[in-house]
């Protein structure tokens, strides 16, 4: 019998949403986990700051001495705590004294996932993070098992619920970013700190994982260029809308070759037009979607709720499962893989491309100006719309993909033009090709 | 030096265009699957029917004795023969004795899957089946692993390309389905004998892995109540469009719950109106997709390709690392969960919804006829749009959900009506609440 089998005994870090909901499962479903572990699953402690907060855990099983939980008689550490400090010290300690780990803190992981990855090989025991990275969605294990027998090029996603909202509550109703920030705050769907998120912190942290796992490399949060919604305007959505395109921040992760063949990895979180077409175009509000590209496979979307504590909980109970098995049947699941350490590429070497609106002159000439100085910087042209309005004119320009730096270099050299009165708005366009 | 260890040694049954595809790879990327695996990974044998129709597989691999490669010496199986013997039996002597299997044999898992299961569990050994649903979309490991810790309520799912591709052409074209289905022949979507497509026995066998998996119950392919799209009309197709839905075949397997709180699996194929607005209503042409609905997640979608040589080698590529990655680290896969047992329920007395369209005589008191038959099977309305047009004139009826076979006699019951001159379409609708 499964129930007489010795249990896997499981220490809870910090016991805010997800952590109450993971401990209620738990406690109302003893045989359903028993039955898809192999043996019972029981929480032995749940380490929190302030007991008194926590009137619905057991008091037996309440703690405030988390080092102690974690080194002490347990099998598997869940830690819920977020940030890097104590959390990093408690994994580490976790980990070095042979306790496996499920954690959803992606902070943590993009900037000492080795370290920690290094302390589990050592140990030779577990560290699963799937819900660091769009919350229930399944995300991490196809990245890193199912296609492990594939060439992943690329990762694109909408993994920030709040940015999400925002850009698209902009899109639906035409209001500025400030209006809907505070729309965004009134109704929960931003912090009242919202700089994790709209300046694109939270975006890059998960960038940094998916890059790591898709292309075996080791990248951390500071490897990744990140640009925030903070600039986007009205005037850019407006710009995306008359080309049938949305504003999205993405999180992009590429395989680069250069000209000679060598590889390299951008990793990157900026807001992008992409066309209405685009599968990921059709995500709003606070979900999330992952579009992946693979040599075989082609290409795959993944698509669910990026946040909140139940869908959190049962990405963080799927890891639980599966690390619990593992301990039960004395297997284990798959390491870290950098085997390819490839080099990240900087930014302004990236391939990108540029919508660029203009207000200008309308007089003969004005083009044949614009036109040449995106030639002088070795930009080709991909679409221009001029439209005249008297006095002044619209002028809109999509580049093909060129380095970064080369865009934004022409971007500078054509505000300076006499005959622009206004760069109205640039931005990346995603999702095409050439 | 991961090269010097020991190799993975492989069997190759099959060497179609998904074997091709994979020996092709495993042979050119030798480095990249030693990496991931933590052993290099070597192909000692290749079983084929006609060797001279293989002159790219080397000489010294081909062999027409399959049963004494899968007894000989090697590691683990890759079986992509297909249909059920003699794929039933090479697989049953591979895991008897001792080697691990991953195969893409929907047909077979959906018939023999228990008995696989239960010789693979004899043997301590792994069988892996990512590439017997939805080709390269990672589907089954995200419900056998991700998913392990919720309760998944529903998955449904567009599983065959072959009439997802027919349905897509007859909506956007407005073609008859026998128009569309020699398209799609022509162009290579259709095979010559398209029964396993049209007839909806392939999109059965998936649903019967599929309700396996998300039930922790044993379904097999005879348990899916299962309806092709032949007798879908340009006229269903033209009605669904009237009500801004899109007519798809659905591959339904659902956890029901009856009054009494007992729960069963409904397990079902068969065409129905969706809302154009559903994420499944997107999906067009040969692409696949997967909605699932658990507990705690609550909405995922998973979408890419179903077919074709390249994704399925990516499946079975990630299986393949999988297995082989549980042979060097002596770890072992999650075996089959069927701890819940949960009876199928028979289509009869399945929840469904039905559209049904009638052209009826235009006098008074058709209506109320009409709206009395459905009472009388206790059947409720949800819609009803009648549209006179002279002598006659064109009634649509949505109703509410009802047990199928109430459904279906209220509609026999209907066509007997003398005011009703014809049922010009019933189709079930599926995709929304209540």
């Amino acid at each position: 019998m499964i129930e007489d089998r010795e249990p896997v005994r499981v220490a809870l870090l910090g016991c805010g949403t997800v952590g109450t909901e993971v401990l209620r499962l738990l406690r109302e479903r003893p045989a359903e986990f028993a039955a898809r572990t192999g043996a019972p699953v029981e929480v032995t402690g749940v380490a929190v700051r302030r007991p008194h907060k926590h009137p619905d855990v057991p008091e037996h099983l309440i703690t405030t001495d988390a080092h102690a939980l974690v080194e002490g008689d347990v099998d598997l550490v869940v830690e819920l705590v977020g940030g890097i400090e104590p959390a990093r010290s408690l994994l580490l300690a976790a980990l070095r004294s042979g306790k496996s780990v499920v954690t959803a803190n992606k902070a943590l992981l993009a900037e000492y996932g080795s370290e920690l990855f290094a302390a589990a090989d050592e140990s030779g025991v577990d560290i699963y993070f799937e819900a660091s990275v769009a919350g229930a969605i399944p995300l991490l294990r196809p990245l890193r098992e199912s296609l492990a027998g594939d060439r992943i090029n690329r990762v694109m996603g909408i993994v920030n619920g709040t940015t999400n909202y925002i850009l698209s509550a902009m899109d639906a109703s035409g209001s500025t970013y400030s209006e809907a920030l505070e729309e965004a705050g009134e109704l929960g769907y931003a912090e009242a700190d919202p700089t994790a998120d709209v300046d694109g912190f939270d975006a890059a942290a998960k960038a940094a994982i998916l890059a790591s796992l898709a292309f075996h490399t080791r990248v951390t949060a500071t490897d990744v260029h990140r640009e925030g919604i903070a600039g986007v305007s009205a005037g850019d959505i407006a710009a995306a809308q008359g080309l049938d395109r949305s504003v999205k921040l993405l999180s992009i992760c590429e395989r680069v070759v250069d000209d000679d063949g060598t590889e390299a990895v951008s990793a990157r979180v900026h807001p992008a037009m992409i066309p209405k077409s685009h599968p990921l175009a059709g995500v709003n509000g606070a979900f999330n979607a992952v579009f992946v590209e693979a040599e075989s496979a082609g290409q795959l979307m993944f698509y669910g709720q990026g946040a909140g504590g139940s869908p959190t909980a049962s990405a963080v109970l799927g890891d639980l499962v599966a690390v619990a098995r593992n301990l039960v049947e004395s297997g284990k699941g798959p390491r870290e893989s950098a085997h390819a350490q490839l080099p990240v590429q900087s930014m302004g070497s990236t391939p990108t491309r540029y919508h660029i609106s203009l207000d200008v002159e309308d007089k003969p000439g004005v083009l044949s100006q614009v036109a040449s100085t995106f030639n002088e910087h070795d930009v080709s042209i991909s679409v221009v719309r001029q439209e005249g309005r008297g006095e002044d004119a619209s002028l809109v320009v999509v580049t093909h993909v060129a380095p970064d730096s080369a865009l934004r270099s022409t971007v500078d050299a054509i505000a300076r033009l006499s005959v622009v009165r206004d760069v109205v708005s640039v931005m990346r366009v995603e999702g095409e090709s050439s």
